[in-house]
């Protein structure tokens, strides 16, 4: 039977662009379909009933949900390429307990840097470099967290690389001087054509948060 | 080389019972380790130095953190007894949605019922019972959330039905006429050793959870 893989998705999504990686580095044909997230198609509210958000992977008609469940699913399905977790116990657990430390910590800081002003603002900020300087040490001296290769903790983490741009102009701050190994592993990450291909252009994401800042008033 | 195991765990923790029940269901020897959560001893801050949260369980001295991780690492570890997970990718996914899911929403409404007053704990028991019942059309007709035996969902989960008489008699309600087909999926896990031996009595949670409002203020 031919595959069909349908992903429902929104293009500045960090967690969208996690799934857009997983099917890139396995070599999975895909059709990617832009969901306008002020008006949900009937498909996604039909495939993600409990949560109505993006991304949803509809494989041979069934949906998939929440974006670290979809990545390793991906692994399991096609798990003849590019393995995107350890084979290790130990390590899949480390591995694990990274990108949910990423899942819980990570978002809701960034958003503070865009979403808000004053105090919150500075917060945000100051907590997003305390995260990514943590990310850091679990980094060490290997190319990507996955060791020699992209592994689920990179995929989880590159897309708020492409928020970057976006944290830095509105915040008034510099990555490259706060957390110089990270940015080093972005641009590492880019080199590949898996990540090239899935992440936008840090400026267009840019221009979409400033629009979308002044729709909340921010 | 003799397997050692090492539980770090507080005895009220709807997180700690889930790695109790894994560990029973398995049939590993372990040491538990009660923590003083006043006064958490230094094993617990240097094998969880990101979250300091238990439970922690600790497989021949390298720790490994977060309840839903540490049950899918056991499944994993001791891969020839009783399987937690289902086999098939796609099941899988759907297994790791609903303790997701379990994860994302129930302990934060479960908190307003003995955590708060008024408006709040009324929220909490409305969202309590619609989540219970979202979980109900989930389990259908089936024994358990894993079919025929226990699976990840029903250690996600059962730790909370130790604590339906606290939230019932704190609240004044009864789950038995708002989601009677949960409550006969509890009684039915807790025919299960694992289960039984795995969790509190009810009445000692209630205790608890009566002090802890007074030390609270609540």
């Amino acid at each position: 039977m031919a595959e069909e893989v349908k992903l429902l998705d929104f293009w500045p999504s960090m967690f969208g662009m996690r799934v857009r990686i997983a099917l890139a580095e396995k070599g999975v044909a895909y059709e990617y379909v832009e969901e306008d997230l002020k008006n949900k198609s009937p498909l996604l509210l039909q495939m993600n009933p409990i949560h109505k958000k993006i991304p949803v992977l509809i494989h041979n008609g069934k949906p998939v949900c929440e974006s670290s469940i979809i990545v390793e699913y991906i692994d399991e399905v096609w798990k003849d390429n590019a393995a995107l977790l350890p084979s290790h116990p130990y390590q899949r657990a480390q591995a694990r307990f990274w990108v949910d430390f990423i899942d819980k910590k990570l978002y809701d800081v960034t958003r503070k840097i865009w979403g808000s002003k004053g105090e919150e603002h500075e917060t945000g900020k100051k907590e997003v470099i305390e995260i990514l300087k943590q990310l850091e040490e679990v980094l060490g001296e290997k190319a990507y967290f996955g060791g020699e290769s992209l592994g689920i903790v990179d995929i989880s983490l590159i897309g708020f690389y492409s928020w970057f741009y976006t944290y830095e102009t509105i915040g008034n701050f510099s990555f490259e001087s706060e957390c110089p190994k990270i940015v080093s592993w972005g641009k590492r990450c880019l080199q590949k054509e898996s990540v090239a291909k899935s992440l936008p252009d840090p400026k267009k994401i840019y221009d979409f948060v400033v629009q979308l800042q002044k729709a909340l008033g921010v």
